[in-house]
């Protein structure tokens, strides 16, 4: 049997191109005890990925990816074709880490990518397969752990959330307003910041692309915030550091802004952390593997009661994975970027 | 009767001039009911007054100071010549926070700065008044509520403290070494190394003068470290950053290196605290008054039993002030830099 996969054959340098990537049929092995046999049906795009697609990434979760070598650590869910392997049938939704492929071989029982990536089955009757690359998985953990932990939400807080278009940045700016919170969203256009006005029902939104951030910040927010869900770092980072009041608290979910423009001009106002008591809290929502179930409990609730609103943006054909990539850092995606991969 | 106050006359751009001051010799009133006269002995020099030397200084703790008047907000200790406030005698030793100048009219029961400038009655029993500039006041404070607090040290962390030969640096170093920690120390001279590994008994210790402060670091610190007490800012946080382990804390004290160079480059490596779940946590000392007396209590019994090194570089003469200013903030001061205030 043959099915293709997507590998990296160059660093990128600056933005992202789809020729860095090719597309190889390659042969698909039987699997070996304690193996299974994953038909992946939804794979999933995620900026942090550019992280990795640098030699000099840093080590542990965000290693570089090898180059000619399928991509591994890319959340994927699929369909077992075959089992070698106890607690796995044919027929089982499940996820995994081997993404960008047709079809993998995943080891059953073996952590992998901190717990998230291990091969699980998935409770399609919670929700459907590709649910649990969004607000199921690893973007909802992300969300839950970063706005109650890292965050630490308290009643009464002002938050701002970046991003907040995005797939992880919707959910955390919903999560905080469906707790009561006063929510300010930004993101990359118009066209999303109506989309956070209207159907997310934010208290207030902006596109950092209609002036200096800190400005725009401020007339949303003029008595200030406390909480700010950073996924973009930069300017936007520094606009939180003037605008934070007392105690506040920063999550540090990721800084899209710097991961193609290495030379970047770092955060140049952390004294403002000094000055009134801020906790910058940097954190992976693998690291909060335990509160996955808690989390899925409580989304899957509010996504039955139609109180969470969740968009995918959908791009069919594994071979467009790279262009859906790119899609994604340019910020011409809304909602959660997928590929779905159709039967070989 | 007349007294001498120090005034600031311009904002300094760049470095710190003894031209940007002025010494006047001004009249003293009488205490009016509800006020203290104080002969001031002891005045502070710190270097967060920088910030405050500056008209576009953060709102709050770091407001400019005022041109052309005298500079208040500076820990002073002295001893009461006369009083119409309940609770206060000739001869009481106490602090206040109106400081660079010889005699001062202070109101009792006004909380100031954060209540850390509030008069209060110093127990010269338990310490010499100096001491209450030193350890047993806003330095002690800041060292022990940054490193037990902000970077919440936990048993078997490897801590670096930097400007570790400074005032709250000696301070937060010791403290970490009598709670069992492996402690590394930076400072700016190798005379200062010295003083680290001989008379603080660090485990090791560099100058930043050196070499790049992250092989420094790497060198002492092979293993990584868990947290930085961070006093400098700039190369120094991003060497921490790239040296901290997983779950690793910064307590955010201060970033001299910036003060004189609000254009610096920012810290460009944030993402190391996404990376390995990071914390930093910006703090101020006043914000932790609660503890102001545990501290005292704690660090009069290291002091006593000889465990505590705390060295006092002595500038004598009001007038001199400035210089002693300019001297901390060139580097050239070794333990709680004061100026002794001579009777008038």
């Amino acid at each position: 049997m043959l099915g293709r996969e997507v590998q990296l054959v160059r660093y990128p340098t600056g933005e992202v191109r789809t020729s860095d990537f090719r597309v190889l049929s390659v042969p698909v092995r039987p699997p070996d005890r304690g193996e299974v046999l994953v038909a992946n049906r939804w794979t999933s795009v995620d900026p942090g990925m550019r992280l990795r697609m640098s030699p000099s990434a840093p080590p542990g979760y965000f290693a570089p990816f090898a180059l000619e070598a399928p991509l591994d650590g890319v959340m994927t869910v699929g369909e077992v074709l075959e089992s070698q392997a106890d607690g796995f049938a044919p027929g089982d939704t499940v996820w995994h880490a081997l993404g960008w492929r047709d079809y993998a071989v995943v080891q059953a029982h073996v952590p992998a990518l901190g717990g998230l990536g291990t091969l699980t089955r998935l409770d399609t009757e919670l929700a459907p397969g590709q649910q649990y690359l969004g607000p199921l998985g690893g973007m909802g953990l992300t969300a839950y752990a970063g706005l109650f932990r890292a965050a630490e939400l308290r009643d009464g807080d002002t938050v701002w959330v970046s991003a907040a278009a995005g797939a992880v940045g919707s959910l955390a700016a919903q999560f905080a307003k469906l707790r009561g919170h006063r929510v300010i969203g930004s993101a990359g256009s118009e066209v999303k910041v109506g989309y956070l006005l209207d159907e997310l029902g934010l208290d207030a939104a902006f596109s950092h692309r209609a002036g200096p951030v800190a400005e725009l910040l401020a007339t949303a927010a003029p008595d200030g915030i406390d909480v700010y869900f950073d996924n973009v770092g930069g300017d936007h980072l520094e606009a939180a550091l003037g605008a934070l009041r007392r105690w506040g608290r920063v999550a540090l979910c990721g800084a899209v802004a710097g991961y193609e423009r290495p030379g970047a001009p770092g955060v140049s106002n952390l004294f403002q952390a000094t000055a009134r008591d801020i906790t910058l809290r940097g954190f992976r929502g693998s690291s909060y593997l335990h509160l996955l179930g808690e989390m899925q409990h409580q989304v899957a609730q509010w996504l039955r009661a139609s109180k969470l609103r969740y968009r995918e943006f959908v791009v069919d054909g594994l071979e467009r994975a790279p262009e859906a990539f790119q899609m994604l850092l340019r910020g011409e995606t809304l909602g959660k970027t997928l590929v779905r991969i159709e039967p070989a």
